[in-house]
C-alpha cells in the first residue's frame, strides 16, 4: 500500500526546494502574486490554496502534479503546544495574555458586543526603520462580527 | 489587621466610577493624555503608570490618594487560562496558533535571528469602515531584538 | 468600599426570583419576547442584552435598576472545565469529539474552505415525541464564513 | 510478522481512492444508501458498519476484502486534543462551552432530570441559502434518557 | 441580598444532622425507602430526588422546607479532580484504566457495538464474608445502548 | 540488532489469529480454562499469565514459543488518556466521578477506614435480559484492606 | 446556619496549640503512645484515629469534644499539586520518578507479579549520624499483594 | 548516516540478554559487585556507571564495546507520566502524596530547615517474612542538606 | 475560633509597612545585615529566618511578636503556575528551557555526573552599566552534588 | 523523496563525532573561538550560527557541507516538558519557582518596571573551588528592557 501524499510532504518539498534554490518567502509570494504572509501560511499547510495559486506554486517550485491537489485541500489546523515555547512565537502569546482583555474592551466600545473574525482576516508584516533600533510592525485586519439575539 | 489596597481594588474602583459616570475608555484616556490601549491596560493592573499619569487618573476618577501609589507599582501579570475561553480573546489566541510560525519566518527573513519585543511595544486598535462590514484593525509595533553570540 | 454588582449577582437574583415564583425559562422568554435558549444564556451572563430586553427582564423579575445595566454589558465568557464533567453537557462535548471532523468535512464539501460562525449563530431545542422514547432535537444555524486569500 | 490491517489503514485507502476518483462524501453515501454524516464518520473509523454496508463501501471504493471486516469492527473512539485547535471544530467546542448549561437547563425543563443520548443519536448538515450569507444548519437528534432512582 | 440555598448548603445540613444524631446511610436510606447508594448520592447533590423522597428526607433529617425544593432540582455534576487522589476512589479509577478496554471488548462481544448506560443505571455495594479477609462487592447494572446507523 | 518480542507484539499476534480464525474471547477463555475478563486482560498485556496458562494460550492461538515467556512477564500497566475518550470506557470513568464518593462512604460505613483492593480483585460481565432493553451487569469483588495505625 | 467542624478546623487547632505550647511532634506522639509519622499524618487529616487515640489527642491538646469525633472520621485524602513544588517533598517525587521502575522490577523478582500496599503500610524516619554529614533515613514497610488470576 | 548507539539501545540489549540467559537482577548485580537497586537503575539508563562497572557489565552480558561508553555517559532522566499509571509505581506516588507533608515536618523537626538529598542517596529493597503475609521493605538514605542564609 | 497568624499574613504586614514607610528591599536587608535576595525571599515566605534575623526584621518593621515566630518556621514552598505568566519571571523560565540542557552538559563536563544544589545555594543581582543599555547581572552559586553508586 | 537534513540530524552528527574523537565542549568551543555555553547551545539546535562559525564547526567536526547551512538557520526552540524531570535541569526550574518573584522585585527596585532580556543575553558557567565542596557558578547577563507607555 503506497502512502498518500500529505500536506506535510508538500511542505517539506517546498522547504527543500527553497533551501536549494536560495529563495525567500517574499520572492516566492511575488511569483504567485500573493502576500508573503498568506503564501507562507499556505505552504506550511495552514491555509488552502485556490487552484490557480496552487498550480502556480507547484510550477514555480518544481513540485509533482499531485502536490497542487494537496495544496487545494482544506487543512486541519493543528498546533501541538497550547503554550508555544519558541521565544518569537511566545511573545505573541504573551501579548494576547497581557492585552487580550484590553483589545476586547475596546472592540466592545467601538463596535458593540462581538469579535474580530480570525477567518475573514488578513495580516501584513513590515520592517520599520527607527534610529533607536528598527521595529517589527504587524497589522491585522478582521471583519467585525456582532452576536445576534433571537 | 486592615487589608492593603491592591491592584484589584483599584481596578474595581475605576470600573465602578466608569459605570456610574457613563464614561468610555477613549474619554478616560484623553483626560490623562495617553492612548486608550495603554490606559485600559494600566487600569486593569497590567501595566504600571508613571506618577503624573497615576495622579491624573486618580483625580479624574475620584479615587483615594493611595490608589495612585498602587497604580505606580510594577504589576505581576497573571492570566489564569492558558487557553482563553472568551471568544473575542480566543480568536487572538487562534491567530497566534495559525500564523505564529509565519510571523516568525518573516521576521527572520526581514531582520535575522531574533524576535519582536513584547516589552518595548505599543498597539493601536481602530475601526475601519467597509461596505461589506466594518473591520477591526490591530496594529502592533515592537522593537526587533536580535540574539547575540558570545 | 461597596462591591460593584456583577453578572454573577444578577444571575443569582434571577434564579432566586425564578425559584420563588415557580417560573419556567419558556415563560420568562415569552415575557420578554425572545427565545428560551437566548434568554437563559443571557440570564446566565453568557450573552449581552439589548437595552429594551434588559429592562423588560429586570422589570419582569423584579430586579433593581442597576441589574439592567449589568445585563447590557458585554460578558467575558469563561468556562472552568476544558472537559465538562456534567453528563448532560459531556455528551455534547463527546459529539464534538466524535463528529467534529465529519462536520468539518461536510462543511468543506458543501461550502468550501471555511467554518460555521459561533457568533452569528442561533439555536433551538425541542421535544420530539417518539413511540420508542421521546427525543431531544437541537438545531443550530450559523453563518458560513470562508477563509480569504490575500 | 506481517502487520494487521487497521482502521487507520482502511481510512487512508478510502481517502486515497476518493482523491483519485474525484468523489464526494455525498456521492459515496448515496452509493451505499446511507447519510453523508454517518458514512464519513464510519469511513474515519468513528463508527462500525453493518456487514452489508461495509461490503458495499469496500466494493464501491475498490478496497481489499479484509477492509470490510475491519469496517465492521467496533472502533475505539479516540481524539487526541481535549480542546480542538482546528477553527472549524473549535467553534463547535465553543458552542458547547457557551451554550452547554443552557441546553442542559432546557432539557431539564422539557423532560425532567436526564440527558440527550450521544449513542442513540443522528445528525444532518445542510446548506441554507440566505441573502445575507448562506448558513450552515446542523440538526442533532438524540433519545432522551432519564436518570432512575432505586 | 440574601444568598440562595444551594445543594452544598443542603449537603452540609444533612451531614451535620447525621453526625449529631449518629445515623448511618443505611438507616437514612431505610427511612425514605430507597437504596443506600442512591440516597447518599442524592444527599451529596449528585442526583435529583422525586418530590416525595425529598420531602421524606427533609422531614427525617429536620431540614427547612426550602431544602426539599433544592433536593428536587437537577444537579450540575462536577468533580474537580480528573484523576482522583483519595486512595479509595483512585482504586476505582485504576480499575477503569486497567480493565476499561476489557469491559468494552466483552460488551461488544455480548451485545454488539454500543455501551452500558451510566444514566439508566443502578448499583449495590455489599460486604461478603471470606475467611481470607472480607470482600467488597460492587454490582453495577446499566441498560445496553446500541449505536444506530442512519 | 534484532528487536526483542514485546507485549504489544504478542497482543497483535493474538488479535490477528483471533480475526483470522473468527474466535471469541469467551471461546479463547474456555480453551485455557479461565474467565473471559482475565483472559482478555492478559492478552492485552494488562495482566501476567502463570506458565501453564501462557503455554496453553500460545498453543491454542499458534503463537511462537517466546510469546509464552512474554505473556508470563509482569506488565507495566500504562494508559495514555487520563480521561478516556471512547464512550464505552468514558461511561465507566463517569460512574467513578459521580458515585466514587458514595462507594467510599459506604465502604467506610460497612468496614471501617480502608479501601477495596484493585489487586486482589476479580470481575464478571454478564448480559441480563430485560423487556425494557437488556442490561449489562458488571460485578466487581475486591478484598477489603484497612488502614493500620502505628 | 452554623458551619460544621471540619478536619481543616481541627488541624488548625492542633497547630495553634502546638505553636503556643512549644511542642514537638515527637512529644505529641509520645503522649498518645503512637509513632510520630502516624500522629502527624492523622493530625493533618490524612489518617483516621481510633476513638481512644482521638480522645487522648483532644485531651492532650485541649481541643473541644467534637474534635475527637472529627479525628475519627475517614478522611478524603486530597493533594492539590500532582507534581509537588516544595523542594523537600519534590525530592521524594523525584525518587519515585527515577527509581519507581527499579522498585517495581525488584518487587517482581523477589515476590512475583504484585505490589507493595500503601494501605497496610507503616513508615519510620530517623536521623543517622555520619561524619560526612548526617543522613535522613526513611523506612517503609508495606504488605505484598499479589495479583490474582480467575 | 548510521545512528549513534543510545541508552535505550543498551537497555534493550541488556534486557534481551537477561531474558535469553534467564538471569536475575540480583545475579547481575553480584557479578559487577554492586547493589541490585543501583545496577537495575543504571541498566535502565537512569544512572551513569563508572568505567570499571560499565566494562564489567558489558563483559558479563556480552555487549559490544561501545555499550560500555554509553553506560558511562550522564543520562538525561526523563519520565513521561507526571502521575504514573502502573499500580506498583502509583502506590509509591500515593505515599508521597499522603505522607509527603509528614516527612517534611519530621525532617524539619529533627534537622532544621532543609531536605533529604535525592542525589547523595541510596536505597535497599528487601523481603521481610511475616505470618500475616510477607512485606516489602524499602529503606532510603539521603544526606541532609540545610538551606543557607546569606 | 481565632485564626492562626500565617506566613501570608506576615508578608502582607511587611509589604504594608514597606509601602507606608517608603522603604526599599536594599534598605531592609541592610537593617538586618543580610543580602537583599535572601531578605526578600524570606519576607515572601519562601525561606525560613534564623531567630536573630526574624527578631531584627520584626523590630525593624514594627511587626507583632508572633510574627517573628512565623518567620522562623520552615515554609512550604508553593508556586501556583507551572509555567509563570509574568514576563519578567517567564524570561527566567525560558532561559531554563533554552539553556537547561547546555548547563547540564557543562556541569557534567566540569564536575562529573551530578547537579548544582538549589538548597546550598546563594544568588546576587546587580545592575551593570553599559553604553548600549544597562544590563541585569544574576550570579548563582550552588554546591556541586555528585550522584553516588552503591 | 529524500528527507531534508534537519537540525536534529546535525546535532546527532556532532555528538557522534564528539564521542568518536573524545572531544569536550570546551575544546570544540575553542576551535571556533566562541564560548562553551553558546557553542553547545548552537550545536543542540537552540541557537543559529553566523556563517563563519558554522563553517568552522562543520570543518572542525568533519560534517558535510549542507550541515553548515542548517546550523545557520533560525531554530524553532521547542522543549517538550513544561516541568523538566531531569534533576540537574529541574533544580534550575525550582530556582525560578522559589526566587522568581524575588528577582522580579529587585529588578523593579534597581531599574524600574521592566525585565531582563533573554534574547540580548549571555551566560558563563565556572567551577569554583571550595574546601567544603566545589561550587557551580552560573552568571547570566541580559539587557534591561523597560516597558514603555504610549
Amino acid at each position: 500500500m503506497t502512502k498518500m501524499m500529505t500536506k506535510e510532504d508538500v511542505t517539506e518539498m517546498i522547504l527543500s526546494a527553497k533551501r536549494t534554490a536560495g529563495l525567500t518567502w517574499e520572492g516566492i509570494a511575488e511569483q504567485i502574486g500573493m502576500s508573503p504572509v498568506w503564501t507562507h501560511s499556505a505552504a506550511m499547510g495552514m491555509n488552502a490554496m485556490p487552484k490557480d495559486k496552487a498550480d502556480a506554486l507547484a510550477s514555480a517550485m518544481g513540485l509533482p502534479q499531485e502536490a497542487s491537489l494537496v495544496l487545494q485541500e482544506s487543512p486541519t489546523k493543528i498546533w501541538e503546544q497550547s503554550v508555544p515555547t519558541d521565544p518569537c512565537i511566545y511573545r505573541l502569546y504573551e501579548i494576547v495574555g497581557v492585552y487580550g482583555p484590553t483589545i476586547k474592551a475596546l472592540i466592545h466600545e467601538k463596535f458593540g458586543d462581538g469579535i474580530m473574525s480570525a477567518i475573514d482576516f488578513d495580516m501584513q508584516i513590515t520592517r520599520v526603520e527607527n534610529p533607536k533600533g528598527d521595529r517589527v510592525k504587524i497589522e491585522m485586519s478582521g471583519k467585525y462580527l456582532g452576536y445576534n439575539s433571537w
